[in-house]
């Protein structure tokens, strides 16, 4: 039985809401909502930002979908990012849902669900693309997509109010390493069968053209390679299968040995080449042990740390900090990734490292080694045109991504009224064939930190933030319950803050202040701590803030005794 | 009397040291001496690095000429940025020295001096492009340069050794909007006489061809500016004079009234007008007051605030926060500045912020609305093929960029072994018409935070950083001194660590494990409580870290009564 509260935006129609993604990079999470059906696309967590202090993840706020568990009848993934599956583990904590998926997307995700001990729990549905299934009044199809990780799919939702083409991340790459091409056939049928509404990937809306094919690194990997003297290091995502697979074959037509660094690249190029997605000649590996004893131009490591991630194997070996493997002039490294905005410092400082040891280093910003997975403006235009959708809403990109995509929607056809900005919450309805945001729902982030899920806000961080820009005073003093006098301190410790170093008299002069503040105030009729608190921290703020110009914390600890 | 340590290093010759601003952006400042004589070249700040946890500015450590005090006869400065001037007020609170330069670099560095109280006593000589200026042994000529400041120089610095090319940041700007022009002829002149060392700006070394000149943006102006149906934002450096007179320029022609915004774009203009490097119509001014009652069509703001500063007033009009100031559908804005590294994330929130209230954005991404200032591959060929150096040592970058620059400097010709690449504190040796790195002195950076110079080191940013990511927990207990009996507490408090939203279960097992830890320790005999403390900070961090993975600052606090 489903007790859930009833709606009061319910009333019918096809409802589609962004749990995440909509106004965001990241998060990813749609649901589908008919009578008494939801079906959600994707289930995606997003990396903190630099203001979401100790966090280590985040996702999306699913409270819309508790309170409506018993209608919820699975998630269709379509492919094998973080950013689509990253919150799984925690979302099917509280909601048992089978899960249905390609091959690899389902792999990455049952090693995910190893680690959090739910892989027995979780029915997974591996499909192929352009099979059918079928949840509720929803039946989908899986297309095929091309992407920066293979196996990736579009979903094309048959609704009671029409088909909803939800794109996913996807490019048109018309030479893709494995030969799967984007299913352009069957986004033309239902272009011809008519379009309710087009959901497409906005992420790369400002670029002008076309994405340029994955195998454009391949061939640039052919160029470098047979040039490099010494060990060649390349640099990618784990989840980037073709990736690894052009620079293994480059490494192979160069006579170089291959090994895997980095946890999650070890187990994802494990994943794939169980599956099939990823050829490696017999003895092409190498281990670390081996490496040892391979002259340098026959090494080619192959690792994670493109983000300059200071814990990864790369950022040590940059800061000539790794045991086994010592940079020399001549080394060749290779970034084959994006420079993912907010790590820009990061990365610029792991290349000034890796020069410094006297390794060569090409990144995308100097040479053709990385190309994008999302698709540019003219592959967005032939999706338009493919689909020709009634309405057309833009989705996985943050708010400006969103307004330019419905302007250049509206550029090939579809008229203002019909392109829906919409942001993570909203609800976008269609019924009769006419499409409306009609309403809001709660929705959000959930932040992640160690074992807690939502128990870290707003104002934690505001603390957090606090504490990093000047520190903390902690203020200690005893007192005698009855007669108000002071028996002890005030004591003061300090991190982050300025006394170490200082000299005694700023720390005595500091006690001095909270002593004659005390003695000024009439304790025993105060009968009232929070107000002594309060004058303390107000003294003590006024007087660094006056002395040093410093605001750190401050924080009053009373003992009565 | 110079009481300085005689020079281990000090072994003859010419000695160029970088105190800052090699293998890294910003603080630059460079020492030349020789003999009994020293002069030095800019006296720059950096902005604090994300990891500088609550600092306000970054300055170089200027020990070496500390040391040397009594040697030093002045600093000369290359131009207004806060690169090259904004330590002077901090190192002219410990070093009394004459200054040199051109008219608006002085009078940028004026306004700055009469902030710290400074301004009477230092002494500020201005020099004109070609003017001659000598100091000890030294004798300096100012040459022309163009740049994003205007009245910007390089430095011709005849020594005994010969004369060294110190260009200070420096593009070849072909078509400069005051018409002065990079002085190309005085640069050939040096380079026929013979140069023995190039110092060259390597900021742009990686961007391949020319950098594009200034008037670039007036044409985007140009072009944008009468599209515009409502207010017109302009964000820009306040020190770009000629990026603010190409803004007012295109705003006259389009009927706008201009309304300058933020502190130093106020005063930066003040000067530059007064001056007369910046040209504006009578009447074209208007402020707050005046603009309630202009149509918006009638509008150009010019403002600070291009970084996304969160206290700026672009930053509240973005976010719907400005009082005088509703942005509405129909408004630009134009960031007109670089994306600072670093910043990228702030800019982008405000970017997608501002297409939330419905305004049109152009920034450097999108459109040619700014360029940068410093000289490509071609401009620092050209540089070299002028001066045609016998030395050459790549300034102002961080080290990839250094590198890079000694590559081009030897494809253009100059050999290998001549093409010193140097980091801060390096003794760069030049005798007999033979240049080397002849060793290393002090150096390093000074961090400002509040009214404290130099007070925090790295131990308190590694506290803050340990503070920012999973907060504090204070433990207070008082203990009979006699007896070793727990006479109050344990008092749990904590910052930024989750114990008030968790239940009090939690707090309570806290505490009876800091309880059931002292009753098990022999307190009367341990006689010391450094031991105790550890013990209470070693049982909580395994407790935090198994039940919750956090590992906050704690902080135990005894006190013995």
């Amino acid at each position: 039985m489903d007790t859930a509260p009833a709606d009061i935006t319910d009333n019918g129609g096809l409802r589609i809401i962004p749990l995440g993604g909509l106004g965001e990079i990241g998060l990813n999470m749609m649901a589908y909502e008919h009578g008494e059906d939801i079906i959600v696309a994707d289930c995606g967590l997003m990396f903190p930002e630099p203001q979401m202090l100790g966090i280590d993840l985040v996702i999306p706020d699913i409270a819309y979908l508790r309170e409506r568990a018993g209608r919820v009848r699975g998630i269709l993934l379509t492919h094998g990012h973080e950013d689509h599956i990253g919150a799984l583990p925690y979302v099917l904590q509280e909601l048992s849902l089978p899960l249905y998926g390609t091959a690899l997307t389902l792999g990455f995700i049952r090693e995910k669900l190893k680690e959090f001990d739910l892989e027995g729990e979780v029915e997974l549905n591996v499909v192929k693309p352009r099979d059918v299934v079928t949840l509720g009044c929803f039946s989908v199809e899986f297309i095929r997509v091309s992407h920066s990780i293979v196996d990736g799919c579009a979903l094309a939702i048959r609704t009671p109010e029409g088909v909803v083409i939800h794109t996913g991340d996807f490019k048109i790459d018309q030479t893709p390493v494995d030969g799967e091409l984007t299913d352009l056939a069957t986004f033309s049928r239902y272009g011809d069968e008519g379009v309710l509404a087009l959901l497409a990937d906005s992420t790369n809306v400002e670029r002008e053209g076309y994405t340029l094919s994955e195998r454009v690194v391949g061939e640039a990997f052919d160029e470098i390679f047979p040039r490099c003297e010494g060990r060649i290091i390349v640099a990618a995502f784990s989840s980037n299968i073709h990736r690894v697979q052009q620079a293994v074959d480059a490494a192979v037509r160069c006579g170089r040995k291959v090994l895997l660094n980095g946890r999650s690249m070890v187990a994802n190029v494990a994943i794939a080449r169980q599956l099939g997605y990823l050829r490696m000649p017999e003895g092409v590996l190498t281990d670390l042990k081996e490496l040892q004893h391979l002259p340098k131009e026959q090494v080619c490591m192959i690792t994670t740390g493109s983000q300059g991630e200071p814990m990864s194997s790369l950022a040590r070996i940059a800061m000539d900090d790794h045991k086994q493997i010592k940079l020399e002039a001549g080394d060749t490294v290779i970034l084959s990734s994006r420079f993912i905005p907010g790590n820009e410092k990061t990365i610029s400082d792991l290349i000034n490292h890796l020069y410094r040891r006297g390794a060569e280093v090409f990144h995308e910003k100097v040479s053709e080694v990385h190309v994008s997975g999302h698709a540019s403006q003219e592959e967005l235009k032939l999706m338009l045109n493919l689909t020709r959708p009634r309405h057309f809403v833009p989705v996985h990109g943050e708010y400006r991504h969103l307004v330019k995509h419905a302007r250049l929607a509206q550029r090939v056809g579809v008229p203002a009224e019909r392109c829906l900005v919409a942001v993570n919450g909203d609800v976008i309805r269609f019924a009769d064939g006419r499409g409306e945001i009609a309403g809001t729902v709660e929705s959000g982030r959930v932040y992640i930190d160690g074992k807690g899920i939502g128990d870290v806000g707003e104002v934690v961080l505001k603390d957090r933030k606090h504490l990093s820009e000047d520190g903390m005073v902690v203020v200690i003093i005893a007192i005698n319950q009855a007669s108000g006098e002071v028996i002890y301190g005030p004591d003061i410790v300090s991190r982050g803050f300025v006394f170490e170093d200082e000299s005694q008299q700023y720390l005595d002069e500091t006690k001095k202040i909270v002593l004659d503040l005390l003695a000024g105030m009439n304790i025993e009729t105060l009968g009232e701590w929070g107000e002594v608190k309060q004058e303390v921290r107000r003294i003590l703020r006024r007087f660094f803030n006056k002395t040093i110009e410093r605001r750190p914390v401050i924080l009053p600890v009373i003992l009565e005794m």
